[in-house]
């Protein structure tokens, strides 16, 4: 049902919700919120990162919620990134975002699609399931931050 | 499924990943990361604030995306105030954060109880159904900004 629900949305939410509810919030809000999004999922990624190369223990209970976050969370960066939002407060979105938005669609759809992937098999329990869909999040991740993101 | 889960790893989590995951990560990166996560709860309460008062026509979908945003980041930020993140970057955490455990963990819990009957109340499709929760889920977070949050 949330699955549904959050697959039917996604097109409206980034259709409608970017030209409404977001034009009424300053710029300045819409990166700090986006921002904020993203550092929540760096944050899941990292003892993902971690349990995946051997620093830490592999607890496949924490793996999968954090996994469900980076689910979740993938939806949520991109209605900040809506028309005027280029600047406003300090960010390192570059203006290609504006640009391409087709193709910055694309690497959003990517990491959604990844991280569905990621909680499937976080929902095996077992550390070499997790391994390549763990590597492909994290490519989405880069390349995005490659081509979208300043240094 | 997700919220078993859910339910099941909250303890843990809060126990464990504290005390393992985040002790490894530096007080600036945990501050930024629950802020981030807030900034994530604040933004989705917006437009359904906006909808509530009669700001914006309701749309039973956006609103039910949105609580439902909101019931998955309300477990985040908690993480992010680990022992030693009461400094290391500019936050308006007050000491009591630390002092008080037990009552800011009862807040978070109330947050994510309000939450659930959010989304619950989010699926009926009705305005006058959500009111009523949503109040609820605005005064957890008006509860724990007045005892925990400095102006």
């Amino acid at each position: 049902m949330q699955r549904a629900v959050k697959v039917c949305i996604g097109a409206a939410l980034a259709a409608a919700v970017v030209t409404t509810a977001v034009a009424q919030v300053t710029p300045d809000r819409a990166i700090k919120y986006r921002q904020g999004a993203l550092q929540v999922l760096g944050w899941n990624m990292g003892p993902m990162g971690a349990m995946v190369k051997g620093e830490r223990p592999y607890n496949k209970d924490e793996f999968l919620q954090r996994a469900m976050n980076i689910e979740h969370v993938a939806a949520l960066p991109w209605e900040g990134f809506g028309p005027g939002t280029d600047t406003g407060a300090p960010t390192k979105a570059k203006p290609e975002i504006w640009k391409d938005a087709a193709k910055f669609k694309q690497y959003q759809d990517a990491l959604q699609a990844e991280a569905a992937k990621l909680v499937a098999a976080a929902k095996l329990g077992n550390l070499d399931a997790v391994k390549g869909p763990f590597g492909a999040v994290g490519k989405t991740c880069s390349n995005c931050h490659d081509d979208f993101r300043s240094k």
